[in-house]
């Protein structure tokens, strides 16, 4: 396995293209975007189309017939078949289940922003494993593009960052070479790899979630490595 | 003891002045320079004169006959007395303990920048317990500001701040209320509380002392707790 340099952009609007050129980067947005692409894909859906504007989401959705779902606030969007929860996407019968058109607040943004990679994969800790493994197995240089919140570093959006240098640490035998912000997201994966949950509501985000009274939300993306899929971008398209 | 909002600035650079109207300011540049004014202050210096050009630093000091010391790049400026390292000013005899003028790359501007606050008090491993006691005590929100490297953040400036964290959870039985980056340098210090020498060496700068040789400074920083004494930024000295 080559040695990799990982660096960790802890908002999305932080992002800068060239620093992309010739990386992998990993896009988080754990409570709820990427987790909820992650449980969509893993439940039936054939992709994802994620979408920055709500107007053209709404707009792709009438035109193509797919599945419009999308928050804003942590709500779901007035007129929108779905809002933004991953459990919304794996039980019960959904009679479109084949592409997913999606806008958040700030998940869908990052994604966009992160294009300039060589690779997009979509990262949560529901498939913290097979992201790492899919990492170091093509052995690029690595950016942990963590969504945050309205410009602003993200407690949870780190330690899904974290719980991937973790995962990669575990089946490496050794740390890979992180910069300040990579490390200390991987410090707290490790002081919360016992309860990740308890690390999922130590953000304002989080605690949000749980006064809108979304713990269920809370508890599913909490799932360590519950699904063996690294999500990718192709092209528009996340499958 | 009044709640108090929390929150982390993770650069010297990022400080807006109006961000800091009424808070007490705690600043961070633990390898060295708040470890190293920590040190002076409680090793007989009676003041610190923090200066962020060297040359104005020099002239001060050939002026005033205080003793000069300063660093750029980790290393010791030419014709300086003295460099940034703790234990130049931790034994041996000084001839002129009593005032010190000191320039380092980032920590005399993040002092300087801090001091829009109603307080301004220099925070260190070396005196945690102190700071802690000393914040609660006088019931402001409080501003973490680490000088970080070059205006981005540094993994043991955001170690520091959380030591503090740690202990005013100690000595208040709960924790603050606090920002997302606050909350993750307080998860890194209850990660590294055991053993904070091998936090300090975690991240870049940490790695770069080790490398030039200064293993006696890091341990030295690394104390937690060593001193009783919390220095405030008075008009221009810190004391």
């Amino acid at each position: 396995m080559s040695p990799l340099l990982v660096k960790l952009i802890p908002a999305a609007d932080l992002v800068e293209e060239s620093d992309l050129a010739g990386t992998t980067a990993i896009v988080f947005d754990i409570l709820r975007a990427t987790s909820t692409i992650v449980t969509a894909l893993a439940c039936g859906f054939r992709q994802v189309y994620p979408v920055i504007s709500a107007d053209k989401a709404a707009k792709l959705a009438k035109n193509s017939g797919f599945l419009l779902a999308g928050e804003r606030g942590g709500e779901k969007i007035k007129g929108f078949a779905h809002g933004n929860s991953p459990l919304e996407f794996c039980s019960g019968p959904i009679p479109n289940r084949d592409i997913l058109v999606l806008t958040t607040s700030n998940g869908t943004r990052a994604i966009r922003q992160a294009s300039a990679a060589v690779q997009v994969i979509i990262g949560a800790l529901l498939n913290a494993r097979a992201v790492a493994l899919n990492v170091l197995r093509e052995g690029r240089d690595l950016r942990l593009v963590c969504a945050g919140t309205a410009g602003e570093f993200s407690f949870e959006d780190a330690l899904g960052a974290g719980f991937v240098l973790f995962e990669m640490a575990k089946l490496a035998g050794s740390v890979p070479e992180m910069d300040d912000l990579a490390m200390a997201a991987y410090g707290l994966a490790c002081g919360y790899c016992n309860d990740p949950l308890a690390g999922l509501v130590a953000g304002q985000h989080g605690k949000r979630l749980l006064h809108l009274g979304r713990d269920e939300d809370l508890r599913w993306c909490a799932q360590l490595n519950r699904y063996h899929i690294a999500p990718i971008l192709v092209s528009e398209y996340i499958e």
